[in-house]
């Protein structure tokens, strides 16, 4: 028995999420299809880094699977790829010691939010950024209120209120706000761990202050509080991206 | 009464192409259907610049229509955008003579087709660019073959056999094969005038030439063939974008 570790990239748009759900398209669930045909019916589970919500994507989401087949691990991005539909693409699939463990070994995650500052919405992009048009948000006082999460802090405020894990204490490593020639705006996002719907509360209150909706400083009292009640508005799933995550130092 | 000129953006991916066809869902289709439900149900037919294949993309169609509605010209493009679906956008409306026509007016268009060279698919632009792994074509050689195709030609060979024109002599006057930073090659082509699958077979001969299918030289040999059978496959359909229709001179 080997186990693999697969580094998977996919379009959220056609997917009920990443995790198996009765009757809905998951991520999981067309990979773990693939992997129980290739084991001649032998029920094959996957483990990610993590769930996605629906419509939410990744360019670097980490999975891991064990195996008794033995066919050279070169062979296996080609014979995942040859299979999966086309919304999900394995890029690379890597032999590693049977303690790797792609959830509980995480030691790092990257996410990127896309808003497009567009007048009109790029009908090609629809899918894959959030168009806020008319309203040109204040970076300056976004990047003010950015700084406030930076460091270790309790994300209560800041994660949805059906989460079930009980620590709520994250790092965030690296949150920067960049303007592309495209007229988008990125967050992006580097921590230790994300709570439950975390990129998107973020996104949502950092949007609020750049419009004026609210001021930089209230972050800091919704990070106080630990009550989800007390932070703005979950920014919509399509604009998020599971760039990348780490393991090891 | 008034007419209207509108450019147009769509992604081609869920319609069966520009031109209305009973029990399909087309871009005609969707336009005529809003500015009908705006003129009070008195039906509104719009004119194109030329129809696009199903899966075939536009960032500048330009059609043409008449309506009595008295409102500015400023606000139809926002009242064309808030009924339409979300694949189609208006980039812009302006009222234009009455002798103006999207189709018979024409003097130039610009295409432009993608095929992407990167060894795994993205699935973020598999319904907009066309995929070819495994082989990198010599761009130098189709550079070659495409100076083959500038100036006036009988385009007969490389025209759909169901085209009905009867006149197949056009004009390019450019076509450039670009390479771009994200492993695509793109065909750039403007002309007077382009018949039913021209862009496409154009392509897909080109194509060939890259991958040393075919030589450069053959183009000149199946242009004075006047005959479709004497030319290569047609490129697929999802790889194409028609960029700007110009009017005038």
């Amino acid at each position: 028995m080997r186990r693999l570790k697969a580094v998977i990239m996919y379009d959220g748009s056609g997917f009920a999420g990443y995790q198996v759900q009765p009757e809905k398209r998951t991520v999981q669930l067309e990979i773990e299809r693939v992997l129980t045909k290739m084991h001649k019916g032998n029920i094959t589970k996957v483990v990610a880094s993590g769930r996605t919500d629906a419509g939410v994507h990744a360019l670097g989401q980490v999975i891991h699977f064990d195996t008794e087949l033995t066919f050279p691990v070169e062979r296996w991005e080609r014979a995942l790829n040859t299979q999966l539909p086309d919304d999900i693409r394995v890029l690379n699939v890597s032999e590693v010691s049977p303690d790797f463990h792609a959830r509980y070994g995480t030691t790092g995650k990257v996410y990127r939010y896309k808003w497009s500052l567009a007048d009109i919405q790029n009908p090609f992009t629809r899918n894959f950024v959030v168009h806020m048009p008319g309203i040109k948000p204040d970076v300056e006082k976004m990047r003010k209120a950015a700084k406030l999460f930076l460091g270790t802090h309790d994300f209560t405020s800041f994660c949805s209120a059906r989460t079930e894990v009980v620590d709520r204490v994250r790092t965030i490593t690296r949150l920067d706000l960049i303007e592309t020639e495209l007229q988008e705006l990125h967050l992006v996002i580097e921590g230790d761990g994300f709570l439950y719907n975390m990129v998107r509360i973020i996104a949502g209150n950092l949007w609020e202050i750049g419009i004026g909706r609210r001021e930089p400083a209230e972050i800091e009292r919704m990070l106080n509080a630990m009550d989800r009640k007390q932070a703005g508005k979950t920014a919509p799933a399509h604009g998020l991206y599971l760039e990348t995550v780490s393991y090891g130092k």
